[in-house]
């Protein structure tokens, strides 16, 4: 079996797992007891936050540990009231939110890549948050997030110029870009950052927001006060544990592994390009995550290229896997322009942990094979 | 070391940790990706689900897997927007829901029980849920949800008859309660219903929101659409399948088990008492959960008791643990009118799994000891 789909999920890292099965079973406490071996529980807790803040250069009590990137970007969008933007590929999480909120949903270039001018364009007296993904989950376009710091710091000064006290903030869905991107919220330059433990070998279910002391987050979920009373609910001690341990080995391999990965992508889109030379390679050619190939082979149909791949162990995508199963068409290649055609013969390889030199030739030879056959069956050459 | 707080955490069973593992390795897939590997993902969570449904005595697509009761408790009262009726001694989550709604809190009775015509007295006509948990988290007292279900279809089939169609619905809050007490949807006649993983043997960070048709429910979380649109994000495969097996372990042995409790309960109840005639036991002398034990020594310190033991090697709580490490008292403790000297020299006994005759007489011997300590140190003998 050949995985490709490492941007749908991650497995579990062995060093996570062995962190994390001690709070199943020896330390199962409620961290909130009051006895030693609970505080125990509690202080390991707190040091993991601590950990995962460092990690990402914030304080601890600037992380909210979530369940999961949807709920921290369903608690970002709950921190403002006005006007919100964001741009046409992101994620359905935050797409879904800012329609709960007075939106301007800003267009992107044929790589998928944000103009922060019309970032700026965008921006009304009301404007509360800008909310864009550090790299897009489909087609790996890595967005100028710096950029878009400076434009909503610059209407931050302005408004303070103006006496006007109208907060507005950036936050960045970092979920996609955080194993092979520098996450660093002070370098990003953001206010609220989301990371998903899911996608970095870590825990699934769990996430964190990254909150400045700026922003006045109001909680989605009320109860016993948890998280400084931003989100209750007892903590999730494991998931926390484990979600540290995850991010400590990403941020420590990180510039080896998104080099390896472009390496290995850099191979397999030659390889592809030259044997399928009507191919259509998407995502922009340099801003993009070394580890992620979207190529559409137009007049193919990219749910049949799942099912002949699969039947030769080579695991890949079609669109991303939270539109895959609904049967419509990506919002996101729709938003670059790909015609339709084109877009139905859509593969998305993502490479990662389990990628190597050895699998990919044999997947690169496999992808080869099928495409080829499936193009004479369907009279493409 | 002898661990009587139950009901604030409970160890995950072996044979959960056995039936999630997979998930966090081999079978990591994303449920929403198209190959056949995730298809079989999907296909094991929709099977855990409908067996957790079926346990419950509900339909697969009636039930939400959530990130622990917190959020299933936010989730059913984000289902009304009317006036919402609950009680004094309810866990904290439940009351500051209540506190975002119009509300009424109904007292109860020393023992901590609900008086159904209370409950019946408060409804208005605008009033859209009744939400009771089916058993106090600390001092083990069982509510008449059956009563509680009489009155709210009895209120529905009014408001029928008058062609008036403001909802009205039952929440019961069964975390504490499903290890010894039927949970059977039907049976206890409610119209949502949230259980704890984590308060069952089973993974931490998961509950469910049973949800009748008759509801309709509203999404706290955006995104994906997972769960029915109900609440998005990535589903928590490995939680789900270890929730399944807690909860059918637990409904295949309760019956035992709680005989067994209430047997080993009612053995240190007994010794205390006899040792302690000025001991005050808290909770319902006869509705309340087998394994749980409230008592409070008038003009000790509970926490300074709680040192002591656990020195002892005995691990109990004093009041909830939500509340216990706030250093407020416990608004059970007042709703049931316990005086203040009282209510801080309580301790919370809860017996489960890692029960048995061996350590609570060796846990009978300890308390007897400290406590007879304590009280010649402060003078009370």
């Amino acid at each position: 079996m050949i995985y490709l789909d490492h941007a749908a999920a991650t497995p579990m890292d062995r060093r996570v797992l062995n962190a994390m099965l001690p709070y199943f079973s020896d330390k199962f406490y409620n961290p909130s007891s009051p006895y030693i071996q609970a505080v125990n529980v509690r202080r390991d807790y707190e040091d993991a936050k601590h950990k995962i803040a460092s990690l990402v250069g914030g304080k601890t009590d600037e992380v909210i540990i979530t369940a999961g990137a949807t709920e921290s970007i369903n608690l970002a969008f709950n921190s403002v009231n006005g006007h919100v933007i964001t741009s046409a590929i992101e994620h359905p999480a935050v797409l879904k939110c800012a329609l709960n909120h007075d939106h301007t949903i800003v267009g992107v270039d044929n790589h998928g890549l944000v103009e922060p001018n019309q970032i700026k364009s965008a921006i009304k007296p009301d404007t509360q948050l800008v909310s864009i993904a550090l790299a897009n989950n489909e087609i790996g376009t890595v967005q100028p997030i710096r950029e878009l710091s400076m434009i909503v710091n610059e209407e931050r000064r302005r408004r303070a110029m103006d006496s006007d006290n109208t907060p507005i903030y950036l936050h960045c869905d970092a979920s996609q870009g955080a194993g092979q991107l520098d996450v660093n919220v002070a370098r990003l330059g953001v206010d609220m950052l989301t990371l998903n433990s899911g996608k970095i070998y870590g825990p699934k279910q769990v996430g964190l927001l990254w909150v400045s002391s700026l922003v006045k987050l109001k909680p989605l979920i009320f109860g016993g006060g948890q998280e400084n009373g931003l989100r209750s609910g007892t903590e999730n001690v494991a998931g926390c544990i484990g979600f540290a341990k995850a991010l400590e080995l990403m941020t420590e391999h990180r510039g080896h592994e998104a080099n390896r990965l472009k390496k290995l992508r850099d191979k397999l889109q030659s390889e592809l390009s030259g044997a399928f030379p009507d191919a259509v390679f998407s995502g922009h050619p340099k801003h993009r995550l070394g580890g992620h190939l979207h190529i559409s082979f137009p007049g193919l149909d990219g749910e049949r290229l799942v099912f002949l791949l699969e039947k030769r162990g080579v695991m890949v995508a079609t669109g991303s896997a939270c539109s895959a199963n609904k049967g419509t068409r990506s919002h996101v290649l729709e938003a670059i322009r790909l015609s339709p055609e084109v877009a139905d013969g859509s593969l998305r390889l993502t490479l990662g942990h389990l990628s190597n030199d050895d699998n990919i030739n044999k997947a690169t030879t496999i992808i080869i094979e099928e495409i080829t056959g499936e193009m004479k069956r369907v009279g493409r050459c």
